[in-house]
């Protein structure tokens, strides 16, 4: 089993002065494990996150499925600013319940110039997932892995 | 060409009563224009929205579009709360410029269970599109069109 | 762990009958094995799937994974002639081997109106897959499982 | 306007001899029009593509847009032959007729490396699409614009 590019303390303080706005204290989002190829992230419920019907809004899930699979690449192939999302696309499975979310992403490719992960995202202590996303990032050129 | 099914001051009314949450007068959302299958929605750029590399987030874009397509859904068969979105596919096109977004949506289907769209959002005055979305939201059985 | 609607042989005779153009002896497509809420296709190498480069074209990959989410909602639901795809997604993630294709479908989501799944598919012999695909189909009403 | 990089005639002779198994007299398909980041291309009525419940085969459709945006990338950039698809994503709309499919692309970025576009296919005679696809193009290195 390969080691991962990064540790969790690393990619903690890497998001943390490069993405302040998303990851900082009071989002609720935490790394939970990386590995190399995936990771866990936790975003804690917030009655913000609220629409009608008493769901969690399906764009709080996309940002949190695409941020997981940025930590992915960077548990992968190390500390890369650049590399931007090309294509995302979710499936919305079913009604989260008013709790934690739970995100894990796993890499099916790690190419030269693209990388292609799959995000699953379950509310916290239910296995049946809420959303699934099939994501690719591409890859700046002078950071291939 | 058919008359939409809610004007712009309705869908305000609606979605500030229905969304306070992302549609208030703080968020920079506005409704631009709403037509029968379409609407055209604006975000005001905002510096919390860039990420590294000066470029507005993705979650940003997949957000508003995720919205447009809502209030081209509303604008074509009437206040429905609980239609939900089950497919969002996004391909990111080029950098956003540091300046407000126009999303535009069109239905390309409205059937008795599902309406299925496409979004472009541009960056104002600019041509080229930034995004580009399909998505697919689910209509209520008791709402059909 | 609950029993497929249907075996293979069942299967088998229902496909023969209702797909004969796709589903028939000479096609060299082989269900292996049905369960509840997933199944496994095998296609055989031909020299006509290949396109230049020597890859097994897109679209030979294409018309698998779709067959095998219809064989894995027809093992979930039973004998559902009119359930037809409504969105379908496709990564192509490495280039296939010039060997049998082998299918693998897993439902996430058995709805009352929507069945979504995600298809594998690999070279025989193989782990890591070359294509993989999300995708929706619609069940028609009567036949709710 | 810019001129394509490749003419009809140009196409025709560049996909008969590299795409003999899908592009030869016998299937029925023929780029009727190419322009820079376009084209139309029909694919003629066949029975063997109907499946149960009269209609053609979503795969049927999915090769005819994978195709039509290979087309589409050709007439802008020129021949490519290893110019391989990354992402497909379809949604399908409405139930075609039984008469031929006239398929029509439009490349919404011509990158260095990727190239993405829309392809929307629809019956003859029919002006609602039956089908819309985005997909996305990887180009070798060695065939940028």
């Amino acid at each position: 089993m390969r080691k991962p590019a990064m540790t969790v303390a690393e990619l903690d303080r890497f998001l943390e002065k490069e993405f302040p706005q998303f990851y900082h204290r009071g989002s609720g989002v935490a790394i939970e494990d990386a590995w190399f190829h995936g990771c866990r992230v936790r975003q804690a419920y917030r009655e913000t996150f609220i629409r009608p019907g008493g769901t969690i809004s399906g764009p709080t899930m996309m940002a949190l499925a695409d941020f997981t699979m940025y930590v992915a690449v960077l548990a992968s192939i190390g500390p890369v600013p650049l590399a931007v999302t090309t294509n995302f696309n979710v499936n919305f499975l079913r009604r989260p319940a008013q709790r934690d979310l739970i995100a894990e992403a796993k890499l099916m490719k790690l190419g030269k110039r693209l990388a292609v992960g799959e995000v699953a995202i379950c509310s916290e202590g239910h296995e049946d997932p809420v959303a699934h996303v099939t994501s690719t990032y591409s890859i700046p050129a002078r950071h291939l892995p």
